[in-house]
């Protein structure tokens, strides 16, 4: 029973090499995870390469001229198979792209024994039967796990935090946060308590040019992230209303005003963005008045059974006015437990390294599930 | 490999039955708990009961007295027997106790296989030698468990998140927080951004009538609670100072003044408390003068290779001063990742439900653990 515990090199394929990709890659090839995984497979959405290399072994820096030179074209399928018949199974395929294909396949994935873990939020975020065919194909149900910490605050321990309070018995009251890290900072900057008159076409831009958006920034301000992790969270709450198209089914506020809605491609909307100046200088200007600042939140309201993406107006002194800075998230858990004062979690919520570190944070809770055996 | 997981009751002895002791037993009794755990020892200091009860079931209300009729004398060694032998074994063993001699007991609790959850402080922050032993009965050195995430911040997800981040290969630079509920309340009243005139010892007064002082506040104020919490996650960090005599190693900053150090008795102490205010009327002028606030804090600064529990003053814009209210905790890690701006939790850190919830939700991880089997 007290016997020591052989390491057993986890099976694992990384599927996508974008940015999270390439650090998760870093992080799995680096101690201290090296010793328990075994890269099998990389790959990206046109190639895959089977491990480990005849000659060299692979580093974070020299993969991508060796998948482009010795890789087959993606086949998940044949991944899928050589994880689940691995000597080493059950394995972990960790999905790190942002398709919406692969996601469909998990019930199948799971079905087949093998682990996934992904930031990915389209399986969790999208229709319901989806995320029951998920849910029906992993553990509980099944002895086949489906990790997604990162699909939500990054690295930041967001669901593990609300799956501790369920769990335990405790009473959601209302979730409440800044959860995109774009409109995060794209709000810091435009509504400050201290006032200010910079413009919110400005701040769009500033922005774009560092990179914090994506490359139409419509998808950031459109409110869809947002909605997407609002349906991750709300889906681990037994109370919470039902959501059976997923983000699709939460209102959400879009902060792309009446007079662009017509801007057909990115470039006529970023050059027309200050023609939505007036309508946001109108919002922080009512909101000033009442000693307040703006801030585009996610609310989860279990009392009122509500579950929204919107523009919403905070006191001066609030966290959302007060703490938050950059590009941070800042998620408050409002429980009956936690009451009067909510359970609080602030830090960058985006990012390569850190939504890496919550991908792989999560590949070592599976390996110490997979190595705890009695 | 993907069958259906048999519910299978964990065996559980709680022993330790004051006000977290209560709120786990509480807890444990009640969904969703109540069906993944079999209770089949309580204790309190002296006596100990088997259960199930022949007759009528256990409640949350009903064990005091049902204890005090059929209880026998408590014997550890006798409940770990039953617990390792039991037909569902392994079990966990709670100890929800202040004892000190219990915690000398856990290397041979792991090491007939009993699993340990615990929000004592005393094993975790006492000698290495202590600690090391804790450790080498247990996973990953071995198949056994031991849990304790509510020793530091209660609830909070402290503990898991720092090894979150240390198992992930992120560099900590620096832990800063307020890790006293009793403390974080004495400082939010006596030090406010916007200035105030009242007392220390007033503040003491109206914490310990509030009950959120130890019986003897100096217990409180010796910032020995603040040590074992900081030698505790100090020891999670491989490149942290090693603390030879654990909580006595911290170097630590008693908030009873010179002027009262010679008394004798609580009652004494808490009669000349006024003696010590001019001392901390100074401190708190001091800081006001330079724009800033008195918190007691604790701070692991890997850089510098300190773990102190100190008054360390901070600016009254600072989260420290403008964030944290009530008794709560607020913990900050600077990490190389989260940098510049860290990862923050806040939250109450004491209270007997958001502590036992700490428990519970370890149990609950020890319990998909061992149901897990591949």
């Amino acid at each position: 029973m007290s016997a020591a515990i052989a390491p057993r090199p986890v099976p694992v394929a990384l599927v996508g090499l974008g940015g999270v990709g390439r650090a998760i890659l870093s992080q799995l090839l680096s101690p201290p995870l090296s010793n328990r995984f075994n890269l099998v497979f990389i790959a990206n959405s046109r190639q895959s390469l089977s491990l480990p290399l005849p000659a060299s072994p692979l580093t974070p820096t020299n993969y991508a001229p060796i998948l482009e030179k010795y890789g087959t074209p993606l086949d998940v399928t044949s991944i899928i198979s050589v994880l689940s018949t691995h000597p080493d199974a059950p394995g972990i395929f960790i999905d790190s792209t942002g398709s919406e294909i692969i996601p469909g396949m998990y019930p199948q994935i799971l079905s087949m024994g093998v682990n996934i873990v992904t930031p990915n939020k389209k399986g969790f975020s999208s229709s319901e039967a989806l995320y029951k065919a998920i849910n029906e194909a992993s553990y509980p149900n099944t002895r086949t796990l489906v990790y997604g910490e990162s699909t939500v605050g990054a690295g930041l321990p967001i669901l593990s935090t609300l799956k501790d309070l369920v769990e335990t018995g405790d009473e959601i009251e209302k979730i409440e946060g800044v959860f995109s890290g774009t409109l995060s900072y794209i709000f810091n900057e435009f509504s400050k308590p201290e006032g200010g008159n910079v413009k919110f076409s400005e701040v769009v831009k500033i922005a774009k040019d560092k990179g914090y958006t994506e490359p139409d920034p419509r998808d950031d301000l459109s409110g869809t992230d947002v909605a997407r992790k609002l349906s991750i969270l709300s889906r681990l709450i037994p109370t919470s209303p039902s959501l059976p198209e997923g983000y699709a089914s939460v209102p959400t506020e879009s902060l792309v005003p009446e007079v662009l809605s017509n801007a057909s491609t990115k470039e006529e909307y970023l050059e027309r963005l200050a023609e939505g100046d007036e309508y946001f200088d109108k919002l922080r200007e009512e909101a000033g008045k009442e000693g307040k600042v703006v801030r585009y939140v996610g609310v989860i309201d279990l009392k009122e059974g509500k579950v929204e993406a919107k523009l919403g107006k905070y006191p001066n002194d609030h966290a959302f006015a007060t703490a938050l800075k950059g590009s941070d998230n800042i998620i408050s858990f409002h429980t009956k437990r936690y009451s009067p004062r909510p359970l609080v979690i602030q830090g960058a919520g985006a990012g390569a390294d850190v939504t890496a570190m919550g991908v792989t944070s999560d590949m070592v809770k599976i390996h110490e599930r997979l190595t705890t055996r009695i």
